[in-house]
């Protein structure tokens, strides 16, 4: 280290003029503010003061060899700026002069030129060649790490994914016109087929990879370049291509899934019609059978029975129709069939009439639009025939005889849109997380005005109370995600409709949390938050509708609500209905027993951190939920009152249970997973993100546990309590809990998030 | 009435066929299903069989003729078709064979032709000429009445707008450039300048009408237009003039206000900077008073001081610029400049740099930007000098001699304008409840497999409890924010800090709650409320901002809660706190006796609707929370936590408080206007609102008050009740209580709710 040749007197003023003149901070008024500090500064002799004061001149600045001089005096100390001093400038110079003299006193006039001018680390940090130690942040835990936890296996697919979102066709860009940007939407759509993305869930025998659980962690990932590119992927290769995968048989396969997947052929999924979008059992297209022809001629009857809101609607060729299928005069029920709209030169076929849904709140890079059939005939070949089918001599046939069951059957096996709608929804909610929680890390506002820097926003505990459990939640839904795809896919459990309640429930309370999630991140931003160059406007228009499509939430959480409550039987009628009771009422008397008051006032932090007390408290509320219900139900039956009656009256009963059901469900997915993982420092992290969960929904149920006399008054408090306490933990460690969201750095365009993300927090793709 | 000709077993089928061949409805498949029924009913003769049977042949319909015969015997029978009966067209038929003849028993066979075919009102209604019958609604009160109590004394000035924006240059319309929404957006307010609505709060001196109440009402209809329009509207005359007119005196009301009032002069608010939003008092602006030229330099010192957001500002000729004002070497703290941006030719000026801030979430006909100044001059009499000058010697002068009770004297004259934000995302959320309850009222899905027609939304349970307490609310924010802008408008109130304060927490719950209300209305609209044609969406994104703007609404609650737990002082220091806290613990240990179990258990309808309880329940919960929280403070001061950590560590808390307090005041506001209103039925209805909201509002907080005892489980459980007890009996009246809001029907553009809006509920403008 080199010896410095000012005196320390002179010295501790160094940084301060090297600041004020290096970036025209000073304006002439101001000046004022040093001379009076100078002048009063009693460890200043009179030489020193007159050079001081010579550099104090604005007409007569300092020359810049001076300036570079200083700048070297400042560099080659190695000395640190902490961000977090009170007075940061004061302190620093008071440690320059530490370095080469004994005494080094905090001298109170460097302290006024600091507060009185205002000077602050975000105006001169970029002067500075020395590290700026940020305030409160921990590198404990590597995001890489916690980015690994949640790939999982899958680690290799999302990482080349990711790498090949750098191309420049991914580059962020604001659209306003519609038409300009779905054509972006689906050359990028092309581009990604082109690298083989198309295929990822298909099955090996058609070129695929038979890697659903894979296609599910790339759909997320899609969220991070744009909600549109995301939906326009998922009703190509996911809809239209998912239903002929699944409703279609070997010959259906071979002759589409190929095209599909390398989007040489491209389709759509033509279910929701206008006066039908969350029932759709009662659609009323027609499909019905002309034995003379052999084929299928497909009709729109009503004013109100065209299809809605069909995506690829504008460029696709095909699309999957569902419709009542009638046979010999016979409604056999819906089904899907293959309706080609458009001929190779992408002209309308005859009797199909299209028209675009026009301007969205969100997702105008996807082609939404209104079909209307005409007598369309269409071989009977296009039939999708794995559940039902018409045979050569034009009979019906099909191995599942209830037609109930067999809509059932054949919507169930679309159930793994519902869990990638989901994922989209939870990856829009890590997107704005990642935005406000680096804003929060950078934004300062306010300050006790003795501190000359402000406070930064991640230290208020409001803000940590409204981000924390939020980033907690979106751990948790990942791997309950991750959990319930590799469920779907495997073919050991054959019980899909247990799957199909549960993914009803956690794609309702998902889609909810991430557009719960993206407007506090929204406020939490500021007026920022509200640009479009930010990212999380777009997001909040376009995850809104995800709590609409691929199901209704309100009517999922019905259903989800509805199976437990049945057993997970389809259809309730008053005999099957009452054996259901029965069972229900015994193993519930039998579970809920009254709670011990010892338990239910148990505050130590043992307890109240303990995944068991966690279960107990989302199981109990499941049970007791189902319990009431069955018995309310089953009262107003005996009154006479027609089951639908009953159910009616109950709904809003029936709403809470398939919350309560899908929150147990989450938390305990992941706890399970918790409970696997290796023993170290990134299980207790999670386990402390499981806790935050847990508690933050007990809480928000707390009026029902309280009623209920499962919690009292003083554990109820200090559950508040410890959400606070949790929040204030992870406090050091959010800016690495988003970046273990693996936003990959060239996705992460909002300006006030990445600057400064190369430093502390930039995830660089491998 | 005129005898009908055809014998009962004929009429009766008369209504089938008529509508199987007035619209095509029937194709030839399903033409089985009318001969099996004709076949197997046994009421018929040969006779009537053949004849039916003749006319039920694809190959050869019935003529023309013989339709328009079958058409006149239905119209000519004024037979009222009711919607609501499980088998409407069958009922219809028997109802017409009913009134020629003795025996009309009800037909199953027809019955299975309506089940069979699906034949729903829906696809028929608009070929019948006759009533249709629309079930549970009832016209027990007027919407014109509800309104009318709504508008109050400003009845006159409210029609008259509501008539002029009938003109095309209103027109609704989807703007996607923001340049041309921009300019259209700008003519609109040109016009109304035009009509005198730019001077409506200005003083008589001038050419204003002194009628800041109505002018606020005025505002809240301007949200019925467009939002962006709302807000350019509000920063000309109401930020830009209204900064003139509460900050100048009269030498600048005379120069400029007539011209600002009549939009020849345009202008901007430029308060906010990067660095600075809700830190107002923070900003870095400058204003150096320059003796030599005798003018204030405006400067903006550093990389994050430039203005931000600031609307007009592509437009606008002039700024009122909020900047430190220095004088002598002094900083005298914020005042207001009156800067030139713009020549004659619109021209920037020297020194001002402008930049677009580019697209938002909504508001895109608001031309906000960014301004640099670099050492811009204006002449010292443009400073804003109500409440500070520098005098013709270049001394700075003003009555208030404490800086910050300056800057906040300043502050607390523009409440206006958060009163008119607050009215704003009301009138969004209006907009977006009428649109979402018609839609209700006409939008059906599902049913129970016996009924022919689907259910109406509006009829489940859980709509009804999303909707119905959010039209409560409506109202009740409505009389609230006009008893608020009348205390801020007395004169004979001097105390503008009290009224501050209730203003700050007011504005931040009901933005919060426009923004929920929209969202839940987004939601309840399904697919269609995502469409930008539906309004919902825009809604959506120009309310938005409403939280944050104008204060964010979390620092608005904290400031809130500050004023009561300070009885109203502005700074907190540890003496002056002390005091504070002498006063209200006595205070509230007088107050705060232990709840009676009998109280905390009473569960009877006349207790749970009385507005006594609701009022005893939101003070208890406001002096409950500043009472612990008071504790809180002082036990953290007493350990020797400087009082600035001491309000961090309790910031939760103070945001609770904040919420409970503004809530507090909503109700008591309300209730004490339905205390004033003449008996009868609509006095009734206002109570029910009330009672609706106190007990949804008191059932959000249940927790806290079961956790303190005040209510038991039992009184907890049978508030949740009555909140959807009161639901349903408000549902016969739901549409009628939406139209009350006193939307324009030529503003209700929206599809979804327009449809047959004239019949029941439209709103004509006198």
């Amino acid at each position: 280290m080199q010896r410095q040749s000012y005196p320390p007197e002179i010295l501790q003023y160094i940084p301060f003029f090297y600041v004020i003149w290096s970036d025209d901070l000073i304006t002439a008024s101001e000046i004022n503010v040093v001379k009076y500090a100078i002048n009063s500064d009693n460890s200043l002799n009179a030489a020193h003061r007159e050079l001081l004061l010579s550099w104090s001149k604005p007409e007569n600045p300092p020359e810049n060899s001076l300036l570079k001089e200083w700048k070297q005096t400042i560099s080659s100390s190695r000395v640190k700026l902490v961000e977090s001093d009170t007075y940061p400038l004061t302190s620093f110079s008071q440690n320059l002069v530490c370095l080469y003299h004994e005494a080094c006193p905090f001298n109170d006039q460097l302290k006024h030129i600091e507060t009185n001018l205002g000077i602050q680390p975000n105006h001169y940090g970029h002067l500075f060649e020395v590290d700026i130690q940020r305030s409160s942040e921990s590198k404990y835990y590597s995001a890489s790490e916690l980015d690994g936890i949640l790939k999982g296996e899958h680690a290799e697919l999302v990482d080349g994914f990711r790498s090949v979102t750098k191309d420049a066709i991914f580059e962020w860009n604001i659209h306003r016109n519609k038409s300009e940007f779905r054509d972006i939407v689906l050359e990028q759509v092309k581009f990604l087929a082109d690298k083989g993305y198309g295929t990822t869930a298909y099955p090996e025998a058609v070129g695929g990879q038979n890697d659903m659980e894979g296609y599910a962690h790339i759909f997320e990932n899609l969220m991070y370049v744009d909600g549109s590119l995301t939906i326009k992927f998922g009703v190509q290769f996911g809809l239209f291509g998912g239903s002929i995968e699944k409703l279609g048989t070997k010959r259906h396969h071979e002759k589409y899934l190929r095209d599909i997947g390398s989007a040489e052929l491209l389709g759509c999924f033509a279910m929701t019609e206008t006066g039908h979008g969350s029932n759709v059992r009662g659609i009323k297209t027609t499909a019905t059978y002309d034995r003379a022809s052999d084929n299928l001629i497909i009709h729109t009857p009503g004013k109100n029975d065209n299809k809605e809101y069909i995506g690829n609607g504008l460029h696709g060729t095909m699309a999957t129709v569902f419709a009542q299928l009638i046979v010999n005069g016979k409604n056999e029920g819906v089904h899907a069939i293959l309706v080609r709209l458009r001929d190779e030169q992408q002209q309308l076929m005859e009797g199909v009439k299209i028209e675009d849904c026009g301007y969205k709140l969100g997702l105008n890079g996807v082609d939404n639009v209104k079909i209307w059939f005409d007598q369309v005939s269409v071989p009977r070949e296009n039939l999708l025939n794995k559940h039902g089918e018409i045979t050569t001599e034009g009979q019906y046939r099909s191995k599942i005889e209830n037609p109930n069951k067999r809509f059932f059957t054949m919507l169930g096996t679309l159930v793994g849109g519902r869990i990638c709608v989901a994922r989209a929804g939870l990856g829009g909610a890590k997107f704005a997380l990642a935005v406000a929680v680096n804003h929060a890390l950078r934004r300062r506002q306010f300050n006790d005005s003795v501190k000359v820097q402000e406070d930064l926003l991640m230290d208020y505990p409001t803000h940590q109370l409204r981000l924390t459990p939020l980033v907690a939640s979106a751990y948790v839904y990942h791997i309950t995600l991750d959990k319930m795809m590799a469920s779907y896919c495997d073919d050991a459990r054959p019980d899909k409709r247990v799957i199909e309640t549960k993914v009803a429930g956690l794609k309702a309370i998902i889609t909810w949390y991430a557009n719960d999630c993206i407007q506090e991140c929204r406020e939490a931003c500021g007026g920022k938050g509200y640009l479009l160059e930010n990212r999380i406007a777009d997001l909040k228009g376009d995850v809104d509708i995800f709590t609409t499509f691929e199901g209704d939430n309100t009517v999922l959480s019905l259903l989800a609500a509805k199976g437990v409550l049945s057993d997970f039987r389809s259809e309730f009628n008053s005999a099957g209905f009452t054996a259901v009771l029965k069972i229900l009422g015994i193993q519930i008397s039998d579970t809920l027993t009254t709670i011990d008051p010892r338990y239910s006032n148990k505050v130590d932090a043992d307890h109240l951190y303990n995944p068991k007390f966690h279960k107990h408290a989302f199981n109990y509320r499941t049970q007791r939920l189902t319990y009431t219900l069955a018995m309310r139900i089953r009262d107003y039956i005996k009154k006479g009152m027609p089951p639908y009656q009953a159910f009616l009256k109950v709904q809003t009963h029936l709403l809470a249970l398939g919350k309560a059901f899908s929150k147990e469900l989450a938390y305990n997915a992941f706890a399970d997973f918790v409970n696997e993982m290796p023993e170290g420092k990134n299980r207790g992290l999670f386990e402390k993100l499981g806790a935050l969960y847990a508690l933050h929904e007990i809480r928000r149920d707390a009026e029902w546990y309280l009623e209920q006399g499962y919690l009292g008054g003083t554990k109820s408090k200090a559950i508040r309590q410890r959400v606070e306490r949790l929040c204030t933990e992870l406090r050091p460690h959010i800016g690495v809990l988003v970046s273990g969201f693996g936003i990959p750095a060239h996705l992460m365009t909002a300006p006030i998030a990445s600057e400064d993300w190369k430093i502390d927090f930039r995830l660089n793709v491998p």
